[in-house]
Parts: structure tokens; sequence; C-alpha cells
């Protein structure tokens, strides 16, 4: 509800402020862009009457008119995980440094996704982005019937609208196997995730074909599954050693996980890393680098990926039809720590 | 830039949809608002005459009419460390079960803070919810001459309009000192946060209090100072090996601190967490009870802060005049985990 004090604020409008100021109303229209051309003179008396009459500026008129909120939908899950908090955060400073909103949903699951888009939607966003790994086709299809742009990160989704910013995942993967191979060990487990999650998939398709093209027959691949979280990680451990399997080596889809693993192998089976196993993770989240874990991760570079989201926002935003689907993949870096450096 | 497609699209109204379906114009809005009262039968059928038109809702006008956008601006720093993450995860839940929008705002400092409020206001938000540690009187001000509810997490803002929700950090830093001084520990080591963090002050003062109460002439006590994060836990605990101190006891103005704290006196002067330095932090972030560290800390209980909020601004957009300020205390819950539990 609105007070009436506050009603009677907001009926100041920008012509007020022009007539006080003694300037044009596109003047005080500028005066409130970032960006815009306008002497610091003119915009310094149109902050002071703005200021003496209570102004703020009122986007909505103008959303009304042109369609385009400068507002992006941005969907996430799983902010548990640094890895997306930090890329949150890269991400909705690019958009604001490109005069774009962040109009954010978290939904906790791709059930929650479809009621989250109509709301979204009629706020009159300009684009979505999403993190969330979800690759079902209903998704895919409730997301191409918006008819706005819709960028998605390491995510299978595809369809007309839809573009995707994968970071090199099946590329990864295949190095973290040959790392390993150079290293000796002959008793790697490969530690998956979510199993829908697109992401996982390919690095573990690339691990095996790593793995593989080394033509080493004396593997011995152990296939683990977890849920991204540190916990399922160390129960993936527990797991081992029920089975009596002694690994002497380790690629976890995240760094969750991987933490998680090597706390269980310290404080149930008395192994270290990276003497006894040595150990790769995925995101190189903050915990990668302190100093229990020192592990070593495949950067995404989330910069790199945030940026090319941009660049294709704004070709969608100037295009004249902007439903044609882009891939981009963005090459990973990995970050060598002790959980792979070997005592000589 | 709207392409001709989208505008098209966009043209649909209720009304077509209410006439496609054969029923009212409210019952289509009815249909699209989520708890309201409308039979089944009548909300499938405006639902498939809305799919087959193409038609999403648009709340735009309605924003234009009333004013209340159902959008709360949410101005964010600090996202690396999980606490606000999470705390950012339950508030935007909160929100969006409530029928609100998290427009959300990711400044670096207060420095930022101003010219980001004129970009929220304009897409008049009805409040803000903010966990900026800020305490300056200018950004009360500003925040304050909005004139919408704003509702501040462990901060010392005051003005008309900001309403407070602070951690019951006095008491747990009282507490951290009752625990420490209970355990026979006589060289306690405070690590502060940042100089004008209002939290951290106060878990400080109360930490002080705590070890005077006691009455014990023989403390030792070192106080330092970091900046929140992990690294300035663990320079803190190297500029203590320059200065030749040894602790038996530490309680951090948070988690982070105090796990980069810890590793550095394991890595660095060969201390163990409890045997030699018993350990306490705050904010009980998911890495806390990691097993390599296993920290004892106090949980601030998110969940009961968000709720508290959001009782507040819908009191707030009930009340005539929202303009006074509220100030809510929520106790911390002690976690007693390994680094305080000490052997027998």
């Amino acid at each position: 509800m609105v007070t009436q004090e506050q009603a009677v604020i907001r009926a100041v409008t920008s012509i007020d402020v022009a007539r006080l100021a003694g300037v044009s109303q596109s003047a005080v229209s500028r005066a409130f862009s970032p960006g815009s051309s306008i002497s610091d003179q003119t915009k310094q008396k149109v902050l002071a009457a703005a200021e003496s009459l209570g102004y703020r500026p009122n986007r909505i008129p103008a959303i009304m008119l042109s369609g385009r909120s400068c507002m992006v939908g941005v969907v996430i899950g799983g902010l548990e995980n640094p890895f997306y908090a930090t890329a949150l955060e890269r991400l909705a400073t690019a958009l604001r440094e490109n005069g774009l909103q962040v109009l954010l949903m978290h939904v906790d699951d791709a059930l929650t996704l479809d009621n989250a888009l109509d709301q979204l939607v009629s706020y009159r966003i300009d684009a979505i982005v999403t993190s969330l790994a979800i690759g079902s086709k209903t998704v895919a299809q409730a997301l191409s019937r918006l008819r706005i742009p819709v960028v998605c990160f390491n995510s299978s989704l595809v369809g007309p609208w839809i573009s995707t910013i994968n970071s090199d995942n099946h590329g990864a993967g295949f190095a973290a196997a040959h790392l390993i191979m150079e290293k000796g060990r002959v008793r790697p487990v490969w530690l998956a995730g979510p199993e829908r999650n697109a992401a996982s998939l390919a690095r573990g398709e690339g691990f095996l074909q790593g793995l593989q093209q080394t033509g080493a027959s004396h593997i011995e691949l152990t296939r683990l599954q977890g849920d991204d979280t540190y916990d399922s990680g160390y129960e993936a451990m527990l797991s081992l050693k029920r089975q009596g399997i002694r690994p002497d080596s380790l690629f976890a889809s995240n760094d969750m996980m991987a933490c998680g693993a090597m706390d269980a192998l310290r404080e149930e089976m008395d192994l270290r890393c990276p003497d006894d196993v040595i150990m790769l993770g995925y995101d190189n989240i903050p915990q990668a680098a302190w100093r229990s874990y020192d592990l070593t991760s495949f950067d995404q570079c989330t910069g790199k990926m945030v940026a090319r989201a941009l660049e294709l926002l704004e070709k969608a935003f100037q295009a004249k039809d902007s439903s044609h689907s882009h891939t981009h993949i963005i090459d990973a870096k990995l970050i060598e720590r002790g959980s792979t450096r070997l005592p000589l």
C-alpha cells in the first residue's frame, strides 16, 4: 500500500524538476542516465532541484512505452556452493556496468521454474540468464516460448532463443586423466555429480576418454556418484572403504565433493593428499586454496563466461531476430596446487 | 530494442485472452495471481487461451497506477562469504513466498551505494533490505530520503524509515568469553573484523566484558584485526608468531577468519585445535562443519532474521505512516563442535 505521504512525493515529475532547475525535461532525463552527455553545471542544477523537490527518476512509463525494462531475469539455485555465489557476484556487477538490473529468481529445482518464469516475464524482463543445470525438454520449451534471449551456463538446453556458454568440461576431464597417468597412478576414482547434470556428464566422458587414450591396460577405474555437496564427497569415500578399495587418485566433478572426499580419506582411511591419493576438483572455489585442502582444480574463468554472456545479450538486443541459438566453449584453466604436487 | 516479432506478441492483452476463453477479464487476472480464488476449470480455460495466443501477464500498467511494484531492492556485498550467500538464498525464497520479487543490487562498498539507490528507486521498489555493514550518517540519510521501508541486518544505521535486525552480537561475545574461561584458558585472542563493522564491534565489546566479569586477573588478552577474509585470519596468526605470542584460545568475529587462523596455527606454529588452542567463530558457515575445521560457531539463525524482516515489511506496507524505526535482536545459537571440545 502506498501511504499518502509517498503518493504526494511520488507525484513530483521531471517536468517540475526541469522548471525549478530552469532546464529542459530531456536534460533532467540525461542527468539521471549514467554516461549521458550533459554538462557538469547543468547536471548539478538538476540534482539540486531534484533533491529539494524529493524527486526520484521513474522508469515505469518508459518500460510501458518501450516494452523494455533493462532488467535481466537471473535464475539461480544452489548458492551454498561458493562457485555459484561468486559467479552471481560477477554477473550482477557486469550487468549493472552495462546499465542492466538483476531481477533475481532463486529456484530449488526445475519444477518451480515454470511458475517463476510467469512472474519474471510479467515484469517485462529483456532477457534471462541462468546457471541451472536443468536439461529437460519441457524447460527448454518453456524458455523458448518467452521469445526473449536466454543465456544458459553449463547447460544442455537447446531451442530457439536459447544460447549456451559452457566451460570446456570435456577437455578438462581429458586433461585430468592425463595428469593422473603422468604421475603413474593406476587406481583412479571418477566422482560424478548428479545424473542429469550436463557439465558433470561431459567431465566424466572426457576423463574416461583420456584414460583410454593412454592405452594403459592395468588401470582400475572406480566410478562413484555424489550430488555436488561436501557431504556426498565424504560419503562416497566411506563407500569405497566398505568395498575395501584403496584409490591412488581422484577426479571430482566439483570442488565441494573433492573437499569432502579429501577429509574422509584422511579421517576415515588415513590416506593423505598427495602422497597416497592425488586429487583434482572443478570450479576453483575459494576453499580449494585454503591450506587444509590445497586442491588442484579447474577454474571455469567465470569472468570470461560472464563477458561472453554480455556480448550475446548485446547482440540479441540489437538483432531484428534474436531467436538464433549460439554455443560457446570457454577453456578451463588448470590451477595446480599441493593435491597433485608429489614430493620429489 | 524490441524486435517486431516481440512487439506483436506483447500486444496480446488480457482482453484477448478473456474473449477467447469466454471469461471475464478479471478471471484472467486471477488465473495469473498465485493464491487467487478461481475454479480449476476456469483457470485451465484461461491458461489454454493464453498459451494459444502467446499471452504473458504484464504488471507494468499496475505498477504505474499503484506506484507499487512488489519488488524489493536487495542490496548486498561480499557474496564470497558463504554466510551472505546462504542468507540471500533464504531471503529471496521468503520474499517470493510472500509475492515479492528481488531486484538485486550488488555493491562493493558504501561509495557505490548512492548511485545504486537512484537506479533501484527508479523501478518503484516497495522497500529495501540490506546486509551491508555500513554505518555512515550519509548513507543513513540517503536511505531515509527514499521514504520507503528499509530493513538492515547487523547494522548501526539509524534514521526514519530504517529498521534494524541484529544478531545478539554482544551477548554471543559475552558467552564466548565465559566458555573460554570455563575451559581454564588464560591467553585469549580477540580477532576483530573491519573497524567500522557494527557487528564486529559489538561482538568484541561483549567478549571483553565477559572476560572482565570473570574477575580473573591473570588474563593476557591479545587484540588483532582482520578484514573478515580467510587470508586475513591466516595473516593475523603470522603476526602473533612474529611477536612470539603463543595463544591458548581465540574468538574470531567470523568463521572465515577463524578457518584461516586455524590453518595458520597448524601450518606455521604447529598448534592444534582444541588441544593447544580452543577456537570459536561466528556465522556457522557450512565450512565450519567441514572435518578439517570442526569449528564451534555462533549461528545467527538467519531463518528467524528473515522472518522478522518479512513481518516488518508487511507491517510497513499496511501502515499509514511507516517511517518509524524498529530494532530487533535475535539470539545467536552456540553450535559446539570439536574446536572447543577438550579431550577428557
